[in-house]
């Protein structure tokens, strides 16, 4: 069957990331015909450079409520979504509840994790202030030089390559159809609706189409202006450690270093591997590794666990998350019918990859924008 | 014809780094038949992980006379090896005589570049002292925070790369054969005599076997304990950086922090790479990057040169030399008849390959040990 033949209420995904993936993977197992096209491999972009921290009580930002509030609701339902997804796909995740521990070594470095404390506080998140005696005590690893820390015990983590390769396969099983290394070209649009999308020369018909092509969302042609998501890349380097005998971390351990407005997380993975992360630069589409963001991340992981000097370096990478004008995700319907946006998830998107896929899902299933999403329109950059 | 079967005045050389090959190539060139092994692809040890330093100057320790005066006999050799070998070769090589700036920042710093700058003038090295603002006009990358500096004029460099590749090529145009991927099991000796090698289960003859494999030089079983090089591998991590507009040295920078005992050079290649080393580490046969070295070679690095802070990394490295006991390279003959030693040399085997080659060549072609090398031999861990 030539696929430009196909009938109209077959569901196209631009993206196969962590998000068009678990949306594809919800849609296809209701019995939908989805198809998901990737400009690379599945899960290739921010998904593959993330470090898969589920962490909203750690992130928690003056003026972030509502996106606070999704994220709380999206780690909630993490267990459910891993547990389905492992068995459907036959693959672990690596998830794991550890926790994590924001340290601070200097006096600027305190005042800013006790004006957070407070506010997580008001927030009534379960966090608990924590002498660096204390905190030593927790994660051993920690240098005599960190004097306070807040001990965030809900927050938890995932393997986020695991992930992506768990839903690919959930994906596929569920009868999903996956278009890899191929460009979405162009989103055809006529009299505010969706007709479908050219991508490799072909033209495929849909009166669905779910825009989950992170940073890129903005690039694809035929969008009208207030369709059009504002996303832009956010560069983040990475780097993977491996862990030895005489370094392993139990917990994840997260320094805002006030000194030079860098953050470092040193997050611990089964099998040994130490992700430590991450910058966030605002560098266009420029996915370099540099010079800077490097020595940034190891001097203050160094800071706060002096035992990664010796640890090998397994790998190095560099991502382009999706940012939006607000940093919270852009998601739900758009001015033009048939098409939903699923983007710009920022840092956040392996976390708030549960309650998108559902939300997403009920909205083309039913119509239903449901009431989690519903701060996150695109409406609200129209102003 | 089964190899095994040549005649025994073949000449067996270990080892197909910038050493070997060179030799080699002096070897084949003269007629000889010349027949080199290499445990991996030739060149992707040591010589892969160098920077092609060709700084006698910059490098001159205290009670090193003996291994200044090898050197500044195999820079002067430079140019003619060069021009041969590029015009035999067909290739180029990447020759730049752009001197060294040593440079200093803190009090501790410019204490021993004074040390050292005095030894220097009192070997007669044409060398200058240079104030911060002086050091800045030769080349503007460097910090403000750059106090002095030793400028060493006649120091230069290659690209090791290239060399290597040069060499290769050259070695096989005049007639050697390399064999790679092919690790030498034994050598095979007999009444102190060298009756030749096995490798790839095979049995090699050779009456004459030169021992090139740098820090891999001591494990090739077979030799007695007095044939046995003191070598020992010491790692050096570097990585390779990509300049821009904003920029690009012009000469060489090389700073030994004191603070934290780290050496940091900054080497500017042809084609816009900028070689940042390198780490010396007796970690055994480790050659694993690690945080902490890559760490101190991009502090050192970013304190006397910022600009390097947004340059994208091309390329991480780690490399094994080949250290010997005094630091200065093995060469010439052994105990065991027609066994002769071409290794050990630790941080100078891009320098040290042209009277190298030279002297290894003419002890082969006519049993005398050039004056050069004679405090060299491995007589001298006799006693």
């Amino acid at each position: 069957m030539e696929l430009s033949q196909v009938p109209s209420d077959r569901i196209i995904i631009v993206g196969a990331g962590i998000i068009g993936l678990g949306i594809g993977w919800r849609l296809a197992r209701a019995g939908r015909d989805v198809l998901i096209f990737d400009r690379d491999r599945a899960g290739q972009a921010a998904s593959h450079a993330s470090a898969g921290m589920l962490t909203p009580l750690a992130e928690v930002r003056h003026e972030e409520e509502a996106l606070l509030k999704l994220g709380l609701k999206s780690l909630e339902r993490f267990p459910e979504f891993v547990g389905q997804l492992e068995s459907e796909s036959g693959l672990s995740v690596g998830y794991r509840p550890d926790g994590v521990l924001l340290v601070g070594v200097t006096r600027d470095d305190i005042e800013y994790l006790s004006f957070r404390y407070d506010y997580q506080r008001d927030l009534g998140l379960p966090v608990e202030w924590l002498s660096g005696t204390q905190a030593r005590e927790r994660e051993p690893q920690l240098s005599p030089r960190v004097g306070a820390a807040v001990w965030c015990p809900g927050d938890q983590q995932v393997d986020n390559r695991l992930l992506v390769k768990a839903l690919r396969e959930a994906f596929l099983k569920a009868g999903g159809s996956l278009v890899e290394s191929t460009p979405v070209e162009a989103i055809d649009v006529a009299h505010e609706r969706i007709r479908g999308i050219v991508a490799g020369d072909k033209s495929y018909r849909a009166a669905t189409i779910i825009l989950a092509a992170g940073c890129w969302s903005c690039l694809i042609p035929g969008l009208p202006g207030p369709a059009m998501p504002p996303v832009r890349p956010v560069r983040g380097q990475i780097l993977r450690l491996q862990m030895t005998e005489d370094c392993t971390l139990k917990t994840i351990v997260w320094y805002n270093r006030a000194a030079s407005s860098a953050v470092a997380y040193l997050c611990p993975k089964d099998g040994g591997h130490l992700v430590l992360g991450a910058t966030s630069e605002e560098m266009g589409f420029d996915d370099s590794l540099t010079a800077g963001g490097i020595f940034e991340l190891l001097r203050a992981a160094w800071e706060v666990v002096p035992g990664i000097y010796d640890l090998p370096i397994i790998e190095t990478a560099a991502g382009l998350r999706p940012g939006s004008r607000d940093d919270a995700p852009i998601l739900g319907k758009t001015p033009i019918h048939g098409l939903i946006m699923a983007t710009g998830h920022y840092r956040k998107g392996i976390l708030l990859a549960p309650v998108t896929a559902d939300a997403i899902a009920e909205l083309v299933l039913t119509g239903n924008t449901h009431e989690d999403i519903r701060p996150f329109g695109i409406d609200r950059f129209a102003a």
